[in-house]
């Protein structure tokens, strides 16, 4: 049901008006800057600046005071008074940078997913922004894929999850709601599977591992109300995202019945042209509105070439319209027709602070997100008026934000300012912490390791290795072939350890990196992303134990890149390895590597012990399986109970696990309590061999544990 | 149109013959050896002795002396005398072993690879063999997998252009004929791509590239007539190939009307059960029946369950007496029902000496297969008379022959013998050559260096480090998570380089191995594959020049195993690196390692030198491309021209170039010859959105030249 006057907006639209509303251009091209000649940029889009007038996006012109100052020229110039939709990146924080999408994810704590999105919104809002191209939830099993930093993980479950609890955080219930932006689920769909996880390379897979897989976390986004839908770069079954009708119209609008606005990834309409799947800029116009991509981002194709496409007939002129409608729902949804500048806010966004709360909010956020890895002889936590030895390029670095920090927010508390704050700046000794380079920039090792180095080590009772990737390195267009620490780093590790001290080594990435040749120098192993502005706080408090590690890894930790891809829920095979027997041959398996990665999905350690006793699974009225879970140590501690179930046998191959549940439970010491998941049909539902949801009867192995790769089993018949 | 005397024989049938007449088993269970108790496998395989007596087919029962009597002895059981049908694994020769058929592939010289079935055929004939599981014309991306060995590479062209050729050496033109046995095209479909390169894992991708690059060499065997096609025992779209109707009914019989023998790969029915694809032996039987394959290999679910499936109605009897019917054609074909005994002749197949000609072949088979990448300083060919220093654990040995050898074969002409043909003993200086262990038997790297040994070499005026993999680490059940030559042979490489004199690096492999680490250490670097029973002389003769090398890579090898998969025709992608602009980030490409890899598709060097000029694409009536082609040198040598074609823009991403053809030049010194193809529509056209073929007028660029990273180009429009 359209609103009259959105319809009598497009009715009194011309068509070059409607085809401008849905291109997204720029800040720069607006010229606010006198000084700017734009004549040049305009002559590459083949555009007249008056089009400009028109226009119905902005693309990361963020700032109040600069949003309200394009909003207020933009109405005045406007004929019809629509105002400007004003989009951006703001992938974890806006001000207060938070952890990267990934360590959420390893969260495994939605309330905190929910929160994070919450802070972004409240800030972004503030600073002029209605809509963030996020959450990106796009399973990913390749490390090597730089970008895996801006997902949640490897499950479709728990993407899903996560990408509803973001949906939510940052719309609520109300976009106009003061402090709510809209969000943007990309990248429809399967970006996070390019072949060699090089970015931007061909993405391939049959329709049911799609479905099955790598859809059902967008397909959350959009039950939870997402307001808009970025399509990829990739292909998908050989056409891309972006000029793809199977999927926007067929699958997207048409199966899920989506309604809000979709949108194509920077340049990815102009795109289809290197791709081979478009001649020309025509070609490239026709195919995209034909798929369904309403708006164009940063090409203007639509603009040059939708008028001549429609005489032609090549276009369907309904298509436009239907289009230009859902842009203009999103800006009424979002009030903007009545405050064009929403929760822009100089007095917020410029102030000299940011938020307490939202600091420490980011906090928590961080602690939450840390996996511990190891943790032999309790070496963690660490005790206050130890003395303690800080080595590597991470130790007193503040550049570990994670990509996507935003301009001029290049600093975060260090770890060492994290933990100066816990403990006397006497009791710190540091060495060795020259900081890495960035591969772009050519220079990317340490500095060789000293004697002197050492020395200055000699008198701490334990050192932290504060090792990693250069944050540059992550993220987009941060694809390698090589997972390892560089060699400087894996060296003074071992060095490190032939100290005799005991060393724990803490990882800045933004990817699971290839931790196996430093595990045996290290006593203990914290994974440590990049946690955002408060990064050296939150590690702090989960090393010193105010925050007792509760992370669990929601992406595989390879032994080596010659084994990727490595996931826990791949599919079942006809020659199982079992490593009873490691001296079969025939059988799916590497003769020098283990078919499982290094650290599972779903694992990470506590300061707390916790065991498992009493798994039952009860099929009376409901099937429920449950499980006793005891703190049997002096510490309290939080345990994330995991739910996998396996389908046995059914008229397509299934995954050998697959999770489809877990709780977080907080223990005291000591406490002990019973977990009970309910197994609902819809659990055991999955895509046939005509790729519609089924449900078959039959056995299933209900699995209740630790992580992926520590559980108890039970094998019932469901009917 | 059956033969009237087929009809009655199935006719006459009980529906437990025709269940046996499906069935192949070992040679064991035939019992021909008194002294084994059958009882347990009969127990285990669920069937009574008496079942025997009509089952339809040996595996792997070879040897002239055994097949006679196990067919005698059959015969005389059989009630409906119907002959056995022996079929066995003759991977790259009989009793003369030949070049892996990866190594073939690198010939690009199909009458060498006709040849090379034709010798296989003529000694697998007189042992008895009727049908071989050959030609595996599986298309592979992924060095980690260890069959890559057994199949001629990545490019559809060339392995369909391979795969007819060896269906034509072993069929020949009539299967009776003497010396010629029936050809099994395997394993359909995509065993070549499973996920990680890990052997058995599953097999995942869309059906447009199924169609594109996976099907075309199996199709081409199937054009050339081949007598049976083994199914895969991977997934194809989430399907077991084993169980797959889609792809058996559907694509083999339905679409290309293959109307042979269809068989099981090694108890690939019963392994719908762990694929939990049947949840056990009735519908496992089922699932294979209904897909449409024939045989039932080494498994008996067929047998114990057929009868209870037509019972039950979820089987239609047709089937069975179809594919009946397709196996006693077969026997027919071979012309069992006259001649049981075919070619089986234990003078020709237990005679003291392998057949002089079959050797003289295999060493020209070996000579043309090995692959010169780089030859700094005309290192080689090597000189008469020249001091050769020989090093490394493959110097001497004899176990080179590639696995699939057969039993009681394991020992080649080694690269010292070769070369002790043409020098004096005493110009051979030798040190460092224990041999390299296998993997599977824990030991795996080579003696450490000593002074002593590099003394040795120190008069030496070139030095050979002949080094690799253990050849009990390729093969089936040969998947590897690491490409590197084993670290004391990349430290003996680098060590002998120290010495000052020029190194020649030989390696030994059954795939693709890293040789970057190496490559600047080495002057001169040979890719020697595993060549069978004349190895040395085969190398012998291309190290001295007596043959000039002529192979050229038919699979790519990787720069590091980071970048795997890499092969050269990929898609077009949207974002296209351009390598003069390395410092751009946001292209497809990884931040450490080139998207090339170290030596491409189609590459290789000769000790001629060729120019190319003159390159003209003309499009008169018929379109041509053609380039001259000069041996600028005094040697003699042979040149592979190449023809690629990418399709610019099309209803689908299309690769950016693809193998349309190739001719192998002889120059002579300093001779000139100019090479014309003609462009056919049939090379334009590929499977469009709906799977089928189509050619779409447009833009292609037409490309000539060395290898598919060397070439020229021109773009025309062809409509």
């Amino acid at each position: 049901m359209t609103k009259p006057f959105i319809q009598d907006l497009v009715n009194d639209m011309t068509l070059d008006e409607k085809l401008a509303q849905l291109t997204q251009l720029g800040p720069h091209y607006w010229g606010l800057d006198d000084t700017v000649d734009l004549t040049g940029p305009f002559k590459e889009l083949n555009i007249e600046p008056h089009v400009m007038e028109s226009i119905g996006s902005v693309l990361n012109g963020i700032g109040a005071r600069n949003v309200i100052g394009m909003q207020a020229q933009h109405l005045q110039k406007s004929r019809q008074k629509i105002p400007l939709l004003f989009m951006a990146d703001v992938i974890h924080g806006y001000r207060t940078i938070l952890p990267i999408p990934l360590a959420m994810g390893c969260s495994f704590d939605l309330e905190a997913c929910e929160k994070f999105a919450e802070i972004a919104a409240r800030e972004s809002a503030a600073a002029g922004i209605h809509v963030t191209f996020s959450p990106m939830t796009d399973l990913v099993r390749d490390p090597r894929w730089g970008r895996v930093m801006e997902t949640s993980g490897e499950d479709p479950y728990l993407n899903a999850r996560v990408a509803e609890s973001m949906v939510r955080g940052y719309q609520g219930t109300n976009l106009k709601e003061k402090g709510r932006i809209a969000a943007c689920v990309k990248h429809f769909a399967g970006y996070g599977a390019p072949e060699g996880g090089r970015e931007y390379n061909t993405v391939d897979m049959s329709s049911g591992i799609l479905r099955e897989y790598y859809l059902p976390a967008y397909q959350a986004a959009v039950n939870a109300g997402v307001a808009m839908v970025m399509a990829a770069f990739n292909t998908v079954d050989r056409l891309p995202a972006t000029g793809n009708q199977q999927l926007l119209r067929g699958i997207l609008r048409g199966e899920w019945g989506f309604s809000g606005v979709t949108i194509a990834d920077f340049n990815s309409v102009n795109e289809l042209i290197p791709h081979g799947a478009a001649q020309d800029g025509g070609e490239a116009a026709e195919n995209s509105l034909a798929a369904g991509l309403d708006m164009e981002m940063m090409s203007t194709h639509y603009l040059n070439h939708g008028a001549d496409l429609i005489q032609q007939g090549r276009l369907d002129p309904a298509w436009i319209d239907e289009a230009v409608i859902r842009v203009l729902e999103l800006k009424d949804a979002l009030g903007l027709f009545e405050n064009p500048f929403k929760d822009a806010d100089p007095a917020v966004d410029e102030a000299a602070e940011p938020c307490k709360e939202h600091l420490q909010a980011a906090r928590e956020l961080g602690a939450r997100s840390v996996v511990l890895l190891k943790n032999d002889n309790e070496t963690l936590p660490l005790k206050r008026g130890m003395k303690i030895g800080l080595a590597g390029p991470f130790a007193a670095s503040v550049r570990v934000l994670g990509g996507w920090a935003g301009k001029e927010r290049d600093s975060a508390v260090s770890l060492y300012s994290g933990i100066r704050q816990k403990t006397a700046a006497g009791d710190i000794l540091m060495a060795m912490t020259g900081e890495l380079g960035s591969m772009l920039e050519g220079f990317f090792d340490v500095e060789d390791e000293t004697e002197e180095a050492y020395n200055v080590l000699k008198d701490c009772d334990v050192i932290l290795a504060a090792v990693g990737e250069n944050q540059q390195d992550t993220g987009e267009g941060g694809s390698k072939s090589n997972l390892r620490l560089s060699a400087n780093q894996e060296k003074l590790i071992w060095r490190l350890k032939d100290t005799g001290k005991r060393v724990v080594t803490i990882v800045f990435s933004g990817r699971p990196l290839e931790l196996n040749p430093i595990l045996a120098a290290s006593d203990a192993l914290l994974q440590a992303w990049f946690l955002g502005t408060e990064s050296g706080n939150s590690l702090a408090d989960a090393l010193f134990g105010d925050y007792n590690p509760s992370g669990r890894l929601s992406m595989s930790f390879p032994y080596t890149v010659g084994q990727i891809p490595v996931y826990y829920n791949a599919f079942q095979t006809g020659r199982p390895y079992d490593p009873k027997y490691p001296q079969v041959r025939y059988v799916t398996r590497y003769l020098d590597c283990p078919n499982d990665p290094l650290f599972c999905f779903g694992y990470g350690l506590s300061y707390s012990h916790f065991t498992y006793s009493g798994f039952a699974v009860e099929t009376a009225d409901r099937i429920t399986a449950s499980i006793e879970v005891e703190n049997t140590s002096d510490i309290a501690g939080k345990e994330t109970v995991q739910l996998y179930i396996r389908d046995v046998s059914a008229s397509v191959v299934r995954p050998v696990k697959e999770l489809k549940g877990f709780r977080q439970l907080s223990l005291a010491a000591h406490e002990k309590q019973r977990v009970s998941f309910e197994i609902t049909r819809e659990m055991l539902m999955f895509y046939g061999k005509d790729d519609q949801l089924v449900f078959e009867p039959g056995e299933f192995d209900i699995m209740i544990g630790r992580n992926s790769g520590d559980h108890e089993t039970q094998r019932i018949w469901i009917g």
